[in-house]
């Protein structure tokens, strides 16, 4: 199963009045996991898997987040993400946000591949994830 | 039942290089059609509810939401907004984000009252909602 | 002169744990504001006129922003948008941000015009604004 | 005079429908270099700084960028961050983004230091930097 862990901060631009995180950032910083994860196993910067498979991205069609604890600015976190399942054209991703050890919030998103409509590049349509993908997003390791 | 209707436009500072919303900016609307759901129930701005219960906010336990069909900057959407369920510190509100009728995206919130911990204003504490807010919040209305 | 007057209100998600507003939320707001005074010189949507003009956006050379006095979460504000000056390739933006009539932010912004690069359309490249649009620009109301 | 240098990425989420940075999202990573800067100076996270000082924070009362350089998401950059300028209770902050060497993004920053209302804890009053504070922020290093 393809993981990957990443350290990041929360900062005082992700915090709001109550002094904690506004949750919504979570799934930003769920969003770049993601993305490291896509990176790490295709061997590419986004911007260049975007090219090579001629495709718009791999937007949400469900996200979801369990808030145990509050995280606060100047916290530390390191976020775990798991690619938990992988179908013909959609993935699941789970994310395991934690600090000094404690898990803090858990994250799941169901994403689909998505390319270019050949009709209207401004468009996106769901398609297939393409045979050499599916087969890295199925190989272990990460 | 507590509902709410508001009306927005998703705007270019919303969208990603794919062209569409990039899909936490829908939480941060959600959080801010909450806001004004209660703040019609409870005849306060935010900032003065706060204040009147001493209170932190109302954060997240679990968030949620089902993304059927994207939406791109220009697009006019409302949001209908409902208070489910409300228990004895903790309360579920459902948005149903619409444009031109049609459902583009739900959301799902599971939310609890907290106060400035009476140690540390800088920390928060969940808490009983207090009976009068109760009461505005299971009457019919809005 | 081409100037707009829109109101909006400062929410709970654009502050910050000193309970005002986190300063880049305001260009942000400017953004969205330059987009209403542009689409209402075109009269069209942004999505429309940058596909009208093949063109990429108008993003900033410049921007600089006197925050006079801090606006916070339900605070309800106007921002008077006009275009102050209008050059071959460039324009310069001012944003005047009030409450109550009282000036709270200044903003401005020298943007210039930049459509799809011919060879790499995720390239962007500076342009002439097209005659019909400079027109438009210049002429005075709004 | 202090000076820091950090690192960070431009992620997908900071990006808009051009491909490009969305420029707010330079003035947010301007607050964290800033916000790393003073720790360095201070020996303390904010959140401790700002205990410490009896403190609501640092905000701005001018911003200003120029944009030499759009940066697109996937981008590695590297912010070096100065201290220009320190007044009684307002101080002067450069920052020079750049990527691969190549200066980017320039930007600049007036803050002044404000306490806590002691009328009202939810308020902001501008103070003259304490001297231990002042000694820190004109000593060289960081």
């Amino acid at each position: 199963m393809l993981t990957n862990i990443r350290n990041t901060r929360i900062e005082w631009c992700d915090c709001d009045p109550a002094g904690i995180i506004f949750y919504p950032r979570y799934f930003e910083i769920f969003d770049t996991s993601t993305t490291v994860l896509i990176e790490h196993a295709l061997g590419m910067n986004k911007i260049d898997y975007l090219k090579a498979y001629a495709f718009g991205g791999h937007p949400l069609v469900e996200a979801r987040a369990r808030f145990r604890l509050p995280t606060r600015f100047g916290d530390e976190v390191a976020i775990e993400t798991a690619l938990i399942e992988c179908g013909r054209s959609s993935f699941k991703i789970e994310h395991r946000l934690s600090k000094a050890g404690t898990l803090m919030v858990e994250g799941f998103e169901t994403r689909v591949w998505v390319i270019r409509h050949p009709d209207d590049p401004k468009r996106i349509k769901s398609q297939p994830i393409p045979p050499e993908v599916l087969a890295r997003f199925r190989r272990s390791g990460g």
